[in-house]
C-alpha cells in the first residue's frame, strides 16, 4: 500500500459508522490485508463464513465484522460490527482511491496535440502527449490520461476516464462515465475480405464503435469497427483484458465479459450475459438474456435466455458435467466390454 | 454513419452502374444497413439468397439486388439490379472510406522526433508524436499516423500505413502496401531461455521480423523478433487482432489467421492456410498448403496439404464431429452395457 | 541479418575459444542459419542430436560441433569442436546483440515530460516521448526507451529495460534487471464488481502490482493491480506475450508462462511453475512447485508439487492421453456393444 495511506481507527469508525465495536486499537492503519496474512497495521475482514476460523488468530489491528459473529477480539485490536463487511470495505477503498488518484486538474497539458477543430470541454483534462485529431469532441470532466489518441470527429462523453496509450479511432463514440484501461484500442478496422483470383482484398470497414454509458474497457482489448453501421457495448457492461470484440457485434447491457474472451462478427449478446475467461462465440450468433457461457467454451449456436453452456462445443452444462465423469470412466468401459465379450464367447461357445 | 456521408439515388447509379433499376426514391442515403434493420434514407442489399423474404418489407430507400430477384419496389423505393450485391456494395463503401480517411498531407508533424541519420520520403506522412530512431527508413508514401515507434535501422517500404500505437523494433522490415492495425508490436524478443543452475537465463534474440507486400496485421498483436535469422509474414496474408507469432514462424502466402490465434517458435505455414480463432499451434510444426484449422484447435503434428483439422488434440474434422456425437451418446452407452451384464449375470447364471 | 555484423572466423574463435578445430574458411560471418538452410558466410551448430546427418551437406561456412562429431569439413568450411553448441551460440549472438542494441546514453531526452518531483537516477535514460508522473524514481541505469508512461509514485529500480509503449500505473514496483517487452501494462485496474439492483458497481482496485528481480514481461501483456495489497511476479520468472495476470495473482520464483495464458483473481503459483501457452487458472487456486501445465489447459483444482496436468477439465497427463486414444476408439466401441447386443438377443432368445 502506498505510503501516503494512514487511518486511525477513528476515521475509520467515521468512515464506514458499525452498528458496534469490540476492543480498541492504537495503531495506525497502512494496509488491508486478508485474515491470515494480516500483520498489525493492518485493517481485515470476514467477507467470506467459510474463513471465520481464522478470525482469532488474525493479527490485524481491525477486523470487520459481520453483526452475527461471535468471538473477542485480542490486545490491541479492534473488532467493527457492520451489516456487510464486504461493502463496507469498498468504502474504504473508496476512500483510498480517492487519495491515491485524486481528480486531474482541468485544461490540455502543453506537450499534448490538438488539432484545430478539436473540440475539449473547459473542464476536462487532456494529459501529456495525448493527440486529439480534427472534428473530435471531449466532453465534461473527460480525462485522457496521457499519450490517448483520439481519431478525426470521435466523441468522448463527461466524466469519461481514457488511461494512457487508449486508441480511439475516426469517428467512434463513448457516451458517459464510460472507463477505458490501457492500450485497449476502439475502432481498429474489422477483419473482412473478399478473396479474388486467389488475393484477399480488403472490404472497407467504415462503420463505427459506439460504447454506452457506464461501461468499462479492459487493458490491451480490441474492439473492431463495424464493416458499416455500429459495433456496440451496451450500457453497464464490463469487458475484461484482451478481449476480442469483432465488427457489428451488438452487446447488450450489464453483460460481464471476463479476460481474453472473442467474440466473431456480428454476434448479438443480449443483457446480463455472462461470459468466462477464453471463451469464443461463432459469427451471427445470438445469446439470449442472461446466458451464463463456462470459460474455454466454443460456441457456434444461439442459446436461449437463461441457458447455461460450457464445453467445445458447447453443451449444456449439466450434461458437460455427466459427460465429462462418463469420459474419465472410459477406460473401465472398455475392460467391460471386454469382459462381456469374452463371456459372451464363452456362452455361445459350442458345449 | 457519419454525417459527412450523403449519397443522392443518381450518385449511387453513377457510382455502381446498374444493369437495370425499378422505381425511384427522393432520399438522401445517409447510411447502410441489413435489409430487417433499415429505415427510410439508408441503402441496403440482397448479399445472401437466405435473407430474400426481407427485402419485400425492407424500408431501405435503395436496395441492391441481384438480377435474378422477382419483386416490386415499394413507393418511393429504389431497386437496383447488378451482377454481385456485395461486390457493389464494396464499391458504394470504398468511396464512402475515401471520404473518411483521406489522404494524409505529406511530411512530418513538428511533434514527431525524427532521429539524425533517418530518412523520410518526401511523399510520407509521419504524424503527431511519432518517434523514428536512426537509421530508419520511411516509404514512398507511406504513413506513420501517430505516436508510432520506429527502431534502429528499421525499414518500411511504400505506400504502408502504420496506425497509431504501433511499434516495429530495430532492423525489423514492413515491404510495401502493409497495413498495422494499432497497438500491435512487430518485433518483440522471441521467448527464449537456457536454464543454468536453476535459473531461466536469456538467449539473445538477434533476428529480426520481415512483412511481405499487402499483409496486414490486427489490433494488438504480437510479432516476435527471431532468435536469428527471420520471423516471416508472407504475400497477402491478413492476420487478425491479438494474434501471437512466436520467434522464427515463417508463414506463407495468402493465408488467413483469425483472432488471437497462437503459433509457437519456428512454425512453418504454407501459403492459403486458414487458421480459426484461439487456435495454437506447437513448435517446429509445418503446416500444408491450404490447411484448414478450426477454431480453438491445438495442433501439434505437421499437415498434408489441404487438411482440416480441429479439436483439441487436433484430428480430422469429419472424426472429430463423428467423435462429438458420439461422446454426448456416452450415457446412452453405459446404459447399454450395464443392461448387458445384467442380462449376461442371468444367462450365465447356474442353471 | 543486419548488414552491421560481420565476424572474421579468427574472431569467431576467439570469442568461444573451440576445444579444436578442423578446416577453414576465407568467408565472413554476416548471418547465423540452420544446418540446412545455410549457405557461404553463415555460421551454423549442431544442438540437437537428431540433426547430425545435415551436418555433412550443410553449406555453412563455419560449424559449432559437439566433442564426439565425426565428420569432414567441406572445401571453405571451419568446424570447431565445443562442450555445448548451444551455449557457444549464445556467447555469439550475445555479442552481436550488444552491437545491434548498444548501450543508451544517460539523461533524459527533451521531448520526454517529467513531472517536478520525480526522481531519474543520472545514470538512467528516458527517451523520447516518455512520461513520467510526479513521485516517480528510476534508478541507477535504467532506461525507459520510448513512448513509456510511468505512473505516479511508480519505481523502477537499477538496470530495467522497459520498451516502448508500456505503461506502468500509479504506485507499482519494478525491482533490478526487469524487462518489459512493448506494449505491456503493468498495473491496469483488477476486473472486481459487485451487483447492487442489477448494476455492476465498481470496487475500487487500490493495490499495486510488484515485479521482482530478472523478470522479463512479454509484449501486451497485461498484469492487474491488486484489489488491495499486492499482484507479484516472483524473481526470475518469465512471461510471454499476451498473457493476462488477474488481480492478486502471486507468481513464485523462476517460473514460465508462455503466451495468451490467463490467471484469474488470487491464483497462486509456488516456483518453477511451467504454464504452457493458452492455458488458464481458475479464480483462488494454488498450483504446487514445479507442476507443468500443458497448453491449453483449464485447470481449476490446487495441484500437488511436481504435477503434470492437460486437458479441460485438466487431469494428469498420463491419464488425458489415454482418454484421447480410448475417446479415438469410441466409434469401434459402439459397433462392438452393439454387436453384443444382437448376440445377447439370440443367446437369449427362447430356443
Amino acid at each position: 500500500m502506498p505510503k501516503q495511506v494512514a487511518y486511525s481507527s477513528e476515521e475509520i469508525i467515521a468512515l464506514i459508522s458499525p452498528q458496534r465495536t469490540a476492543g480498541s486499537t492504537t495503531d495506525t492503519i497502512r494496509d488491508i490485508a486478508s485474515l491470515g496474512s494480516a500483520s498489525p497495521g493492518d485493517l481485515s475482514f470476514l467477507g467470506n463464513p467459510k474463513y471465520k476460523a481464522q478470525v482469532a488468530a488474525s493479527r490485524a489491528s481491525i477486523v470487520l465484522l459481520p453483526l452475527d459473529y461471535v468471538g473477542e477480539p485480542a490486545a490491541n485490536q479492534l473488532f467493527l460490527y457492520v451489516a456487510k463487511p464486504s461493502v463496507s470495505l469498498v468504502v474504504i477503498c473508496a476512500r483510498i482511491e480517492q487519495q491515491l488518484w485524486p481528480k486531474p486538474t482541468p485544461g490540455v497539458h502543453p506537450t499534448a496535440f490538438i488539432a484545430s477543430g478539436a473540440v475539449i470541454d473547459p473542464s476536462a483534462t487532456v494529459g501529456p502527449l495525448c493527440v486529439v485529431e480534427e472534428g473530435s469532441v471531449v466532453g465534461a470532466r473527460s480525462y485522457l490520461q496521457a499519450s490517448v489518441f483520439l481519431g478525426r470527429n470521435a466523441r468522448i462523453g463527461a466524466d469519461c476516464w481514457v488511461m494512457p496509450g487508449v486508441v480511439i479511432g475516426s469517428e467512434c463514440v463513448l457516451r458517459n462515465r464510460v472507463r477505458i484501461q490501457p492500450g485497449a484500442v476502439i475502432g481498429s478496422d474489422g477483419f473482412g475480405y473478399e478473396t479474388v483470383n486467389g488475393r484477399h482484398e480488403k472490404v472497407p470497414q467504415i462503420g463505427i464503435v459506439v460504447i454506452e454509458d457506464d461501461v468499462e474497457i479492459g487493458a490491451n482489448s480490441t474492439l473492431d469497427r463495424a464493416r458499416f453501421s455500429r459495433t456496440v457495448v451496451g450500457e453497464g457492461t464490463k469487458i475484461d483484458n484482451l478481449v476480442q470484440v469483432a465488427h457489428n457485434v451488438i452487446i447488450g447491457k450489464h453483460c460481464i465479459v471476463c479476460a481474453q474472451v472473442a467474440f466473431a462478427g456480428s454476434v448479438t449478446l443480449e443483457d446480463y450475459v455472462v461470459v468466462g475467461g477464453q471463451a469464443a462465440v461463432g459469427g451471427h450468433i445470438t445469446i439470449g438474456k442472461g446466458t451464463r457461457i463456462g470459460g474455454q467454451t466454443g460456441l457456434n449456436y444461439n442459446t436461449t435466455p437463461g441457458s447455461y453452456v460450457i464445453g467445445t462445443p458447447a453443451i449444456s452444462y449439466m450434461l458437460e458435467r455427466r459427460l465429462q465423469i462418463l469420459h474419465q470412466r472410459l477406460p473401465d468401459l472398455f475392460k467391460r466390454v471386454e469382459f462381456l465379450e469374452q463371456k459372451t464367447e464363452k456362452t455361445s461357445a459350442p458345449a
